[in-house]
């Protein structure tokens, strides 16, 4: 029989929480603004009391969340993201669990949303999926057998450091030349301003790409050349049946996945061209809550844990 | 009661031939030169006799064969090792399994070596154990709860091939600026050859450094920090719970390693620092004759096989 499994996805924007069963059913969703400005104390407060209206209807068998880092999940502590601002060291696995009497767990909203995709999403089936999301930052997660590799530091899937570029750019905690400094939509932004200008987001120029733009272009070609790099490194280390790529930056992916595959395909072992999968997500702003709730059926024996 | 497992280490100077219990106790081993410039035939020829001998002493479950790259581990055949000439689409295991009626497995000598020190030597007990030959070239193997992580492809652990500097050296095969171009003895040779016209191996590299001498010392802190920038790429994507450094590079482990963990330091998360566990292999020339006899109890599943 399935089980009922409640995920709660903290966003510095929003947190949903919802129901989800063993099989990745989402049977009911609860989505508000996460009024991260109002500190923790008003978001915890209202993540309790979302919690418990959905405890009351169904028996919920643990809680798993998932949260932007730096975080630790061995010990549940949410640490210092610059997105929530005003936590510093939030126990909250051990809030919760004393709050609501349940099991608690917390990871990276990165390896959630892995988890989800592996089980559910564009992974679903594959041996080893590794995801990735092309954001504001870079970040992953490693799946295998549908199991979350942790690592001996909780630290594996964090991509984002990985040096891609020994000449920079600098970066106040990330490697000098990591890829999330190369490759990410701040990246993207970064170079748009630098270069001609351009006030917008990534996506402006995207489209300003996608419309023959040449300066555009080449900031285009620039980005997805090291994140063709990033990718190929993570290839040649553990070979996965398949890339999942997902995050805002992915939203221009009609555009972006053809020049991407060409790229990769450059720095790969020939024996390996065009035989690697590299895909979109498939669930979208779902992934974080369902694989929040999974994050609950995996082994974390850390202490303080619920 | 414990298996006997026969492996078969067939490098470019030697051939290593050795019964092993799935304890990993080497039993008997038999050890010639490999006579690589006689052709394949010859190898062959010399490889089936002594495993025959082998075979008559003890009832032995499996063979297994760790070989130079590159090759097809799914279909069981060395394609053209540079250090094995005239080796060309070789279908060893078939022509093992015909001659002497048992089940043949075939990886890289890089996986053979992380199996062994995973189940045997410095990795012993960890859950994951991340081996890195530096050597002539660079190679790996990711091993998970004693389980050789193979990869869709087979091509998981081919760090070697890891780009860490896009401005290069150029290599015929490989990535421009590829980890094994840049940290491998190959690489200390030619930088010796190169900056001060030094004649000798990376060896001798190492003990001028060690001794002082300024230009000696330059090339071995260019090459260990791209090596250090390679072992952070590692961590960054998995978080191994070690990390096990063998090849004939690591022989100078005493001078080198002091400077390289204090190198991996600075390319690690601040959480991250000094937590990673880096050791050098520990069974020495035997790890691939053992780490060959462990492949035959691994999930090979490929058309092929024995």
């Amino acid at each position: 029989m399935d089980k009922y499994l409640l995920g709660i996805d903290l966003g510095g924007t929003n947190l949903r929480m919802a129901v989800v069963t063993s099989e990745g059913n989402l049977i009911e969703e609860v989505k508000v603004k996460t009024e991260s400005d109002k500190g923790p104390k008003h978001v915890i407060h209202n993540m309790i009391t979302i919690c418990e209206g959905l405890l009351q209807k169904r028996n919920i068998e643990a809680i798993g969340i998932g949260a932007p880092g730096p975080l630790d999940s061995k010990q549940g502590i949410i640490l210092n993201p610059p997105n929530l601002p005003g936590w510093d060291e939030v126990p909250l696995t051990l809030i919760l669990k004393e709050a609501l009497g349940k099991k608690v767990v917390l990871d990276n909203d990165a390896n959630a949303a892995a988890l989800a995709e592996a089980a559910f999403g564009a992974g679903k089936g594959k041996e080893s999926v590794f995801y990735m999301t092309i954001s504001t930052g870079i970040g992953g997660g490693y799946i295998y057998r549908n199991q979350l590799i942790q690592g001996a530091n909780f630290c594996a899937g964090e991509v984002g450091n990985m040096v891609v570029n020994p000449d920079g750019p600098p970066h106040p905690i990330l490697n000098v030349g990591s890829l999330e400094s190369l490759a990410s939509g701040t990246a993207v932004h970064r170079l748009g301003k630098e270069k001609v200008g351009m006030a917008g987001d990534a996506g402006v120029v995207f489209t300003l790409a996608m419309n023959g733009q040449q300066e555009a272009e080449e900031i285009v070609d620039t980005v997805l050349t090291y994140l063709a790099k990033g990718i190929s490194n993570i290839v040649h280390t553990i070979d996965p049946h398949i890339i999942v790529l997902g995050g805002g930056v992915m939203q221009s992916n009609e555009y972006i996945m053809p020049l991407l595959l060409e790229k990769v395909n450059d720095y790969l072992y020939p024996q390996l061209r065009n035989k690697v999968q590299i895909e979109c997500a498939s669930l979208g702003t779902k992934a974080g809550v369902i694989g929040a709730a999974l994050l609950t059926q995996q082994g974390y024996s850390g202490k303080g844990r619920g």
